[in-house]
């Protein structure tokens, strides 16, 4: 590898030079901000050998740098051994800003270039906004992609089968949703709806597919006019085994389809239609091919539609739910009765999980890659086993387990923390402090109007009263077999932005995933959905809650009980009740004595 | 009354005519946007016969309509009797908002007058952005003042001395906080700083007045360059009453002294300059003098420096506290100890509270209107007695009392709810609950970085879980005699900007007053003032909470014991323990004794 590296980064440098480029910048991101990328996107990994999810190249004449942040440092510190890529630490004291690493190496005239089709255009613009404050001027080059042209064996763009979400589980078709999207764009005063984000799209259109892992989307762009609706896909054509399941509905429902890099040319066209487009969203080439055009700027109406969940999608989500619970109880029942001369591994629980989870109906993929997190493992926020982690499950202490799955109902994202033995009393306490924080906030009484900042208070108390913290949010939306992770809707007490704090609405599901992380010791993390319901209305106004749609019990053995009060304790087993009631018909024998005894009164 | 309104309309049509107005708008501000505004500035009250402290009159040739909210139906429809004037009850549903409604009156070309200096610019963009995305061509005409011709017996601006706040009250020199400005201003690239709201002024200088009713501020304005300054007020001259005693001081910090009105003609000398100015406080009469130039809008940097306070004015503040709560408790004993067949009015209450408080040393002047409310009145948020309300204290319910004064060491703002004899179930299960909020909130630990939103959820969640919510804030910050109600640090659970949900700081001062409202019946709200300190720091980082600096007991005989767990009932008896300690030796007799009764443990 180290020789390929070097290598390469080289032969960057012969193109810069050959194309009066100075600074070469290399994110991580595809043409669609996605969380997830697909192999074909990776010329970040392809120029510095850093696998790791997020970072960002810098190449210039004198040296290459690596930006990523905590998650990553030791691996990337290996994965750069040797190739001459210096790794800068985002985030640590003294290490400058990549803007403003930018600045220090760019001087006036120089030009800057990077592929803009794998940049929001608002991170251009915040660059070009640093660039002006520091009075620098910088040229700006958003249409090069030089390691797309060195890049020999590159993979090939996915090619998934899509296929047609049937109303009985979308909830609305894809003309109603049509028919809001022009209500917006009519009250916007816009022509042109310009739509890249693929859950975006993939719900705007009632379609799924397999181009991105662990969220089922359809790598394309979208175009809205109040005349004609143009999908960019795949070739465009019918034959296509991307289009194939999809291209007739898509084109019964009055939608041309075309090839997925057809858009910048009809971008082309406009002349002085006025455009709709979220900004922080849509790429920069897309951006620099209509800026001499009147361009709203506004968050998707999209994304907000879709969070709020029709009655048929919750009703399916419910479902959902319950398929999750009864594979994840045939794999607990599997972990506790494990004989404990058998040795067993992360990964292995990875497997039973999975195997478990896909032998339900519907299943599609998992939603996420699965934290299985043993002893010390567990303190490491976003830790995934591989082969060279990989530990062995002892008899004792925690492991924490974070997964989800896809279903043809929804998708499902849990986290529960279970004991692998004996547990210390410090185990005990904290276990049972972040699973206050988790009743308190799926309990939650809150007027409308209010927000997860308020309601992040609750799943924090508990900890913060005794000075302790988890370094990360408690709630983030999940999608219904989108993504996973989907806005607006969260649960952080940070306010950052006004759009990023928006009230609860009835519908939105969310998560509610409190944690406590000791470092070389161990992690905990309690992870429910939650689906914001209708409480009360009366002279105060009106009420809101959530339900719970995880099914899975707590881990009791690491109850505290003297830390519960009465009503607490009164939740648990109510919650408990519940998951026995509703689960127990799809169980027998010594699996059925199980739910009881998981589930039974504390 | 009826007459003269009328005849007053019909002038200011004559001038409007004069002038080619179509529509003449008469806001309640003066020209700083202060929150209570002097008789000079009583404009719209002139034209309207309308003297609550918001609304708006809008006067076209057709009609004249004044708009008001839901505290002033009520009065305004009696007020605005036989004038002519419509009531507009701003926020009812089939009531266009204000900009809509011009929108609707004013025809493409018309002529739309007001006085700017009595309008923030951020507001007329407001109404300018709304005209044109109605596209609604309107000319705007922001420098006519036609009551200000029309009004004979007009008062006078107010001239109160102004005096100089010594280092020992204020903490800081001017000069420190001049620099500090200007590293801001530098930092911001402004050659130029237009401060215009007064309690920023005052703060900036280390002056105090009494210009403005409750607030103890100096009418004035404050342009800083980087080699100078300039303060404009009164006359300008040494002699001036105002100015006598802080003209001195001013020019040995090498400020100059100008008239009050002289910045409007020192604005046209600007020629190339860069102006830092809030435009959200800078009225609309000054930025249309320096639109031509370029404008830096930024929140004042005053604002946010003065919201924590250093250390002198928070040993300063825990005087005035101590102050505050000895005449409080000499009122409580009065009150407490009253013969039951004595006639006692809210009056009365009004006038011994104030009475104790002038008797102390230091003591400047009420803080705001007081809020002394007798059972149903205690549900009217916003009510203040008068001779034609003012009720009887009969021997049972609560009365509600939301009070405070300026020392010279400091702001205070303190609501109590007593017990003024008989109390229902009811009335004590509902003080508790409120009271719960008020422990906990004031009691909180939460990382640095929370903001008001989640705090916010500590003082609700006790009536929100019994459905029940108060329609108002939790807190808002508090001025070091300056404004009793001062951003940006406030507890709300509703995110309106991000701007206005700071982080917390140390030495933020804020309220801390939930409270519950039933209509006909009664009001309770629980207000102590809570300083924000330092709690802990680990490797989890950095937990803050509050000290309470308010130093009245609780009303013990509303609390239900039995809704109160271990640990409040500690809060609250730590509590009335240190008020106690801290307060005994200002008593002996009698109000010891009391003063021993309504601080003993619970």
């Amino acid at each position: 590898m180290k020789n390929s590296i070097t290598d390469r980064i080289d032969r960057l440098r012969d193109l810069m030079k050959k194309e009066r480029i100075d600074v070469y910048y290399i994110p991580s991101d595809d043409f669609h901000g996605s969380e997830f990328v697909s192999d074909y996107f990776k010329e970040r990994e392809y120029i510095s050998g850093f696998t790791g999810s997020a970072g960002t190249v810098i190449v210039s004449m004198d040296e290459a740098v690596l930006y990523t942040d905590g998650r990553y440092f030791l691996q990337a510190e290996k994965e750069l051994e040797g190739s001459g890529i210096k790794l800068y630490r985002d985030g640590n004291k003294n290490v400058p800003k990549v803007n403003q690493y930018l600045c220090e190496i760019l001087d006036d005239g120089m030009t800057l270039a990077f592929d803009g089709r794998c940049m929001t255009t608002n991170k251009v613009f915040q660059m070009k906004s640093y660039f002006l404050r520091n009075n620098k001027n910088i040229i700006i080059n958003g249409s090069v992609d030089l390691p797309g042209i060195m890049w020999e064996d590159r993979p090939e763009l996915p090619d998934e089968k899509g296929f047609v979400l049937k109303e009985e589980y979308a909830g609305e078709s894809l003309k109603s949703k049509i028919l809001k999207i022009r209500e917006f764009m009519y009250s916007k005063s816009a022509d042109i709806f310009i739509l890249t984000s693929l859950d975006d799209i993939a719900w705007t259109l009632n379609i799924r597919g397999g181009d991105v892992k662990c969220s089922p989307l359809v790598l394309s762009y979208l175009i809205v006019s109040m005349d004609d609706i143009c999908f960019y896909c795949g070739s465009g054509k019918k034959e296509d085994r991307k289009l194939a399941g999809i291209y007739d509905y898509l084109v019964d429902n009055g939608i041309c389809v075309k090839g997925y890099f057809d858009i910048y040319e009809d971008l082309k066209g406009f002349e002085k239609e006025v455009i709709l487009a979220d900004l922080s969203k849509v790429n920069y080439k897309i951006y620099s091919m209509i800026e001499r055009l009147q361009i709203n700027d506004v968050y998707n109406p999209t994304t907000i539609l879709k969070a709020v969940k029709n009655d048929t999608e919750i009703k399916n989500m419910r479902d959902a739910h319950i398929k999750d619970a009864v594979a994840y109880i045939k794999f607990l029942y599997w972990f506790k009765n494990r004989s404990l001369n058998q040795k067993i591994t992360e990964l292995d629980l990875c497997e039973n999980m999975l195997e478990n989870r896909s032998s339900m109906d519907g299943f599609i993929s998992e939603s996420f890659e699965p934290i299985v997190a043993y002893g010390k493992h567990g303190a490491i926020v976003h830790y995934s086993p591989d082969e060279n982690t990989n530990a062995e499950i002892e008899n004792k202490s925690f492991v924490l387990i974070d997964t989800g799955a896809h279903y043809i109902e929804g998708t499902t994202d849990i986290t529960r923390t279970i004991s692998c033995g004996e547990l210390t009393e410090e185990e005990k306490r904290n276990y049972t402090l972040v699973l206050k924080g988790n009743l308190a906030l799926g309990n939650a009484v809150f007027m409308e109007g209010a927000t997860g900042a308020s309601l992040d208070m609750l799943a924090r108390k508990p900890l913060w009263d005794n000075y302790m913290d988890y370094n990360h949010g408690t709630g983030h939306g999940v999608g219904y077999l989108l993504n996973v992770h989907e806005g607006p809707n969260a649960i952080r007490y940070k306010v950052s932005s006004v759009i990023n704090t928006p009230a609860f609405k009835e519908g939105m599901i969310t998560s509610n995933e409190p944690g406590l992380y000791l470092t070389d010791k161990y992690g905990i993390r309690t992870e429910n959905m939650i689906l914001c319901v209708n409480k009360a209305e009366n002279e105060f106004g009106k009420f809101l809650g959530f339900e719970t749609l995880t099914l899975v019990p707590f881990e009791t053995e690491a109850i505290v009980l003297n830390m519960l009060n009465e009503e607490e304790r009164e939740l648990i087993n109510s919650y408990h009740e519940r998951i026995y009631t509703t689960l127990h018909k799809y169980f027998d024998g010594n699996e059925l004595k199980f739910l009881e005894s998981i589930t039974k009164r504390i």
